[in-house]
């Protein structure tokens, strides 16, 4: 059985560690995946967007553990959920929202004492209640048995892209460790206005240029803009940081057009 | 069988890559859980207070290895230990202090040629020494087998707190990746007090204020102390770092003391 | 079966997760160990220094996975190599030089659509081509079938020394974690210099000393010299970072001569 992982705990701290202590010492066939622990503190849009771009790689009943968790401690529910084969266990708060997208899913709030730690601490949930629940699932304990029904779990509002004349605009939701920028632009939004003209990219009011297909065919210390691995646009420096030197940060306003000449024609 | 790792090796060299090469040569069934690889360099107490919030999480055998090793190469001893059921495996400099305080353990010094690689060097007794004991600990070899006793482990002084007064006076000990400082100050010491009057907890010549639940009941953007997962004091800014904000380090005084009014009146 | 990684994906995003998903959903009983994700962006040289320090310390049969892939979408070709007994995934950019030092190695570019993802992109070769093929190695699939043979695979230059006068004359190429410089005069040359005479060890036209015979041996506060681990002469500070104290960098200049009054004498 596989578990993924994704915090934002940070790997200077054993706290990840723990998590798969409790989980072999209730499973003891686990193979762990670590999808990453680096997530800004409490930013569940990221945990999302990152589980997002992962969980379609993983087999059929993999079981996913997200915590990026504020709310530790205080009302919020405890989520176990099924979806697409896979299974998801983590804080009501968002971070499953991708995942609700599927046309069917079920949830259940983790409420049942015998598949949480005996003692539950009100600072660490990841340890005490969604790693048991991963590891029970893992070990195939049913997910009804977690808990009650949750019909409702929280949902984020989903960066996404909206169609304004002949353009898509869109914008940066995050960067990776090459500094490239990933935008909420997704690759078929563009094959379908590519479809039926040329197009340019432009950041703010920076023009950026053609997409081209892969990094290398990047000019050299300027920007272009690729569709990434992720299936989303992305702007990037070929063996630079686009983040670097756009100064460009989550939420900067991205557009994909019909190139300058163009596009004066085209809005009129 | 499960082998922890707890070194100060970081992840940007493929030192503990290797470890585990090495492991499973020996034993190819072992599963890893890294607890951290991020002790500051050469920091036997941060290691040792990293195993210490860790190793009860982990199940009945399971092997921990722990190597932040300045003095490799030198004279000091290579440790194996038995305690609570499991495995210790490093250098005996003081980073299994807190193991030792277990009612039982058995410690040997790591000298049989027969369970160490064939050539040991001088700078990598983690690849040499260390991690064939571990894993051969792992496939079964039983403790006295790895070398003569030892009576006389190192131990370093331990972090604890007293009781003056009405107050409790330990420091901080460190800090974890979301900038929250950990204290010597210890759940029960903090429950026995608290039994008698109201407490709040003051860090050098700052009151922090009382002890909240959890993370989310502390003030915005304000330090706040609630009892951490480690089942330590610990003080942190919610949605912030503590330590940026009150620029605290280890050995900052730490006290829980009645609150100021209340205070006053209790010490005289 | 192992599979080794290597990359320059760093951790904070899930490209390292996603490669061990398609991994395991290949071939389910894999255990994965990270050698380093950590190598500087593009830097193919790091990554094949960390292969050849560390391939040795692994099993028969071992499959190392290795992507630092700045040419990744073009023309470049996707390698699989068995030497040692073991195997070699990644792109034919010269990050397996050491490697191609064996007397006997096969090499096979990966066109075999059976041995890809159904779709590839031109951005994420690691997921979509290098992620199959160690997987399918490691589930027994024959090197051949995964390819044409490749008789001349990229080799980089490979960082050596050369023997002047009665002196040994290499470079830095790397440091590690703790500030220690790496460089290219291996313990074999140091071996074969010191048995005719006493050797200091010279950084630019800074005098480092003798070569001592571990890290506890050093000066304090001063660099000296030591055959580090992975059998490559070091330059290092005890308890401290040489490359802080030096400013030195790949590169940089490093002989092993006579001592300073021998060395007049010896030269002329």
């Amino acid at each position: 059985m596989i578990v993924t992982l994704t915090t934002d705990f940070g790997l200077r701290d054993p706290f990840v560690g723990i998590v798969k202590g409790v989980i072999l010492g209730i499973c003891p066939r686990v193979r762990f995946v670590d999808l990453t622990h680096d997530v800004a503190p409490h930013d569940v849009l990221e945990a999302a967007l990152a589980l997002e771009s992962s969980i379609r790689f993983f087999p059929q009943s993999t079981v996913h553990l997200a915590v990026v968790d504020p709310g530790v401690g205080t009302a919020r529910r405890a989520l176990a959920l099924r979806a697409r084969g896979q299974y998801f266990v983590g804080p009501d708060n968002g971070i499953f929202t991708s995942v609700l997208q599927a046309d069917e899913w079920a949830a259940v709030s983790l409420e049942a004492a015998a598949y949480r730690l005996p003692v539950v601490s009100r600072t660490f949930h990841g340890r005490d209640i969604f790693a048991p629940a991963a590891a029970h699932l893992a070990a195939g304990v049913a997910l009804a048995r977690l808990g009650p029904p949750v019909a409702d779990p929280v949902r984020l509002p989903w960066p996404g892209c909206r169609k304004i004349g002949g353009q898509l605009v869109g914008e940066v939701i995050g960067h990776d460790r090459f500094g490239n920028l990933l935008t909420s632009i997704g690759a078929e939004d563009v094959r379908g206005l590519r479809s039926l003209n040329p197009v340019w990219v432009v950041l703010g009011d920076r023009t950026i240029g053609p997409i081209v297909s892969c990094y290398a065919e990047g000019a050299e210390a300027a920007a272009s803009a690729v569709i990434g691995s992720t299936g989303r646009l992305e702007i990037f420096v070929r063996n630079g940081s686009a983040r670097a030197l756009l100064r460009a940060d989550r939420g900067a306003s991205v557009r994909v057009a019909p190139p300058p000449g163009l596009g004066d024609a085209d809005d009129r």
